[in-house]
């Protein structure tokens, strides 16, 4: 088989794990830790919270393939592009998908996100 | 080409498979056969599936790198998490991504299970 | 590291690709260019923008691994199926998941689809 590496566990539960790696691609999941009542504040604290998870996992930005964004309330996601944008690296821009979606708690933004390892 | 290995059809639908396998990676999707109304019930149906699925395409639960969950009701999320507790791989902790959407009927969990092949 | 190859950007933002190939998989999304108030209308056009996508990519329906579809109204998934009947290859049928989700806008379907490479 593969090698299949995990990281973690989440800092969200016990049971699963941050980030999964295998065939040369990391997933990740990630919320925005401060619960802030801000789409663009939560966007950029979880836009974050990937960086920090992509680094631990040994690759970075620049090899993101997609971000698969489930936002709370769509007719907010103005406050969603505009964090995208101010993080997002223009020489590699990955694949998004951004739908609404009823989330835990006081989350308005969750991203799972997949990235080619770097070598 | 890298073969693509087609599981099914559906037992839902003729139109689409169960399983796919491609790159060493089986993807499988699965509901709870039996509707009761309870999202406790319905999780542990619908894993049982899964695990079902995995066997029929030559892995298991110990091979899987992702859980994506559809539940119709986050507040519900607790007894999703019991059923999870209950049957996850703790050597082998899936990464899991758990929003709130809206299923067909009277459908509580849909879940779509990516696993690496067993060799 | 493996190469990824980037199409686009997307034609509905300059910040996001239309398409990634990494591993000999494609990753597309596409909703329907028309608005038109009717699901099997906006998921036949979304059918059709896959499959353009996926020739840009250098692939087509058969290859098709998996399709995530996210639609704003689950009671008219009889629309959506039909639309897919019409369209699917039957000799190689994709798997396949369909959830309620708000979409933006006038969009009553968002599709996320990934394919096997043709070599």
């Amino acid at each position: 088989m593969e090698e299949i590496r995990r990281l973690g566990p989440s800092i969200l539960s016990p049971t699963r794990s941050r980030s999964v790696i295998h065939n040369g691609v990391v997933t990740t999941v990630a919320t925005s830790a401060t619960k802030v009542p801000s789409l663009y504040e939560q966007t950029r604290d979880a836009l974050a919270a990937i960086d920090r998870n992509l680094e631990a996992a040994g690759t970075r930005k620049s090899h993101i393939l997609m971000v698969m964004a489930y936002i709370t309330d769509v007719a907010m996601k103005p406050e969603f592009n505009r964090a995208w944008d101010e993080w997002v690296d223009r020489a590699n821009l990955p694949l998004r998908a951004c739908v609404g979606a009823t989330l835990e708690n006081d989350d308005l933004v969750e991203l799972v996100v997949t990235a080619a390892m770097a070598t």
